[in-house]
């Protein structure tokens, strides 16, 4: 049987890991010096949790497990002698993996809210699956990165939130701009063209326009029964992104000068902090999910920077003021960044951003000349390790070429060499890889050498 | 709709993910010290890969994942026709949750063996799924943290884990007994007693002698027709643990000598270790799962330093020769340790051994009075922040009891209050939470008493 694993799903070998381990870790640091806490939930949701919360698309996306044991006993028969798939889930599968981390958040949050602090600032770091084609770039498991915070409407955290958005992306050393928008300004420009139903229609038009252009925008528009003129007077007036006019134009909505004026507070917030350089107000900013109600945020690479990387958004996020309603918790204000580490990883990896001692594992591997030798290096091997130093010894006193082979292929800055005269003085031949220079030190010098 | 999750499955509040988390900082820490490097492979697998690799138990245990998208229109219609679940899975589901990570692992290396250099030491911390019936202490998604060699048969690594053994529980101050046997020392004693073909049964029955005693163990033995005499001088032998008489019995089994030579060899190896003094060989260790062939490893609680504890073993592993054998790759002997995170867990948490530090997450929350001084109060944050120190502060200026109320709730060390007069002073007012002294001090001031 030639082994191999489901398509769309990946292994990572250890360079990979290392990257990966990276890209987490620096998130991980933002997200605790900020205050947040790590939570984590089962791979595994009920299916009820996760059914019709991601649009018809998302349900069939979400990966269903089989029940256990004699799971046709239970089945419908019905749809069993139609042959009908969907209507047969329901009877022969009650779990499913989790689909993204938000909605198993909100479901936590409305679970355990005796057991949380409010506000609860909470970080989650774990994969999420979805049966989507499997395409370049786009796995059927992959993580996620998250941070939010639920029981407070304070834009402080907007504010915050930006400031992790910047923080994060100038430790990992790519360059970013951070568009921001406001679902209100959307819904006040609704409002003021008196197409406040047809607002979902014109957000998820609008998230279009950089790829279909202003012409395809006005179609889709025009399609979900948006008159042509206000749709390119819309158009218009959110590629101005002109406050002053803006507010004229909401002499009609209090929504949407509430809207601009949450966009002035967190600007205020972050008056004399880095990040307020990074930012672009960016009003044909929509995403399309349906669940924000405030301040919306996506990051993309910045453009003048690396004008030949073509890549979507590496995070994104916002403000949503009813996330667990759907659960039965009502009034629990929520906003939250995200941040995508496949995109990350491959941005870094086609920039050459790691830093060099990210693919350094091991400090120095011992080799040894024979039986005896083998034996007093492991000795020696076991004081390197008690100081804290990564050690390695090769296995078995092999022919020396075999041992150096080995010493490159692990990438090891340092291979210390014992024979019988080095185990009778009690020293070891250091060889730095890099100069090739060659020392007979002691264990103690050894040791000095490395920590340095 | 009340929010539930499966059964068998866990969320983990904050506090138990920095507990979780120190468990498995603390043993990759010790991996990587010895020279393991990361892999991960991906959740789910194909089912052609798990099943048939746990025993008929453990393919019943498999969560499967349906297919996607109208699975039903290739399912096996005969299957469909008898209500046959079983002959049903493979038509509609192709892949399965991981159920451990040794056969990941194998497949891993199959697939990946040009990518590597043998002998690969990796390590591995990762869920896995099993459908168990719950109960206390066992659940359905559970991690685990294995390493292991491939790629060379040197005792040298069966020592090298043991001392991994040794330091990762006393990195946790889990005080611990580790035991060490060898199957081949078993094989010898079924060559010795003329009934290899029962070798399997005998090494199941064995493993059952804690529970079921000696006269249980007999009586499993005859069942599975082998001798009364026999099993009962067997238990002998084994109990009685005395190398002298072993090799005596071993005159007509190599592969028992060999036993014997390995474990003295490991010994050989320890000498001077702490590790050593750890160690107990105890014959009745037999291991049920069949893919071991030389050094098998268990390790317990110490019974002496806590009578009162019950609890199954904490780790375990051993030698198996041919575990890559079944996806076709062949002469590729391998060795490793596996922690279970969970029962470690327990064990930490009813010793009360975590320590104070892991329950920390947060340096100092500052407190405001008032709009414009919160506003200032965000400024110190950022400060704060960018030395490197976990901080956070009140999202509004509400009712000082409020906000001391949830500077509590975060068991923070220090809380920093700011009113108008630090404000325009540039100070904070540094409350010690321990002590309740507070002291009006420059942001300076803050960051080093913190730092120190």
């Amino acid at each position: 049987m030639k082994p191999s694993i489901p398509k769309g799903t990946r292994d990572f070998i250890p360079s990979e890991v290392y990257k990966r381990k990276y890209i987490f870790s620096t998130i991980e640091e933002v997200y605790k010096k900020y205050g947040y806490q790590p939570i984590e939930t089962p791979a595994m949701e009920l299916l009820q949790t996760l059914t019709g919360k991601y649009g018809e698309e998302g349900d069939k996306l979400l990966f269903k497990v089989l029940n256990n044991g004699d799971y046709l006993a239970k089945a419908n028969k019905e749809a069993l002698n139609n042959l009908d798939s969907n209507a047969l889930i329901s009877s022969i599968s009650k779990r499913g993996l989790r689909y993204d981390l938000t909605v198993p958040f909100a479901r936590f949050v409305v679970m355990r809210q005796n057991d949380l602090t409010f506000p609860f600032k909470r970080y989650q770091i774990q994969p999420v699956w979805r049966a989507d084609r499997p395409q370049k770039g786009r796995y059927q498991e992959f993580w996620q990165c998250d941070a939010d915070v639920v029981g407070s409407d304070s834009l402080m955290y907007e504010a915050e939130l930006i400031q992790i958005l910047s923080e994060v992306f100038s430790s990992l050393n790519i360059k970013v701009r951070i568009k921001i928008n406001n679902r209100k300004i959307l819904y006040g420009i609704a409002e003021a063209f008196g197409i406040e139903s047809r607002f979902m229609d014109m957000t998820i038009a609008i998230d279009k326009l950089d790829k279909i252009g202003k012409d395809g925008v006005v179609a889709e528009m025009t399609k979900r029964e948006i008159s042509e003129e206000a749709a390119i007077e819309i158009i218009d007036l959110i590629q101005a992104a002109d406050l002053t006019r803006l507010v004229e134009v909401f002499e009609a909505s209090d929504t949407g000068i509430k809207g601009i004026e949450e966009t002035r507070e967190i600007m205020t917030f972050l008056r004399g902090h880095e990040a307020l350089d990074l930012l672009d107000i960016d009003m044909t900013l929509a995403r399309g999910l349906n669940y924000y109600t405030g301040t919306i945020l996506e990051v993309v690479a910045d453009n003048e920077a690396y004008p030949d990387l073509v890549m979507g958004s590496l995070s994104g996020g916002g403000r949503y003021d009813n996330l667990t309603e759907v659960f039965g918790m009502k009034g629990n204000s929520g906003v939250g960044v995200s941040f995508g580490a496949d995109r990350i990883y491959d941005v870094m990896d086609s920039l050459n951003l790691y830093p060099e001692e990210v693919a350094q594992e091991l400090d120095i591997l011992l080799v040894a000349f024979d039986k005896e030798s083998h034996q007093y290096a492991f000795r020696v091997l076991g004081q390197l390790r008690s100081e804290g130093i990564r050690a390695d010894l090769y296995p078995d006193p092999v022919k020396m070429k075999k041992q150096m082979k080995y010493a490159h292929a692990r990438n090891v800055p340092y291979v210390g060499i014992i024979g019988s005269d080095e185990m009778n003085s009690g020293t070891v031949a250091l060889k730095d890889m890099e100069s090739g220079a060659q020392n007979k030190i002691s264990v103690e010098e050894v040791i000095n050498t490395i920590k340095k």
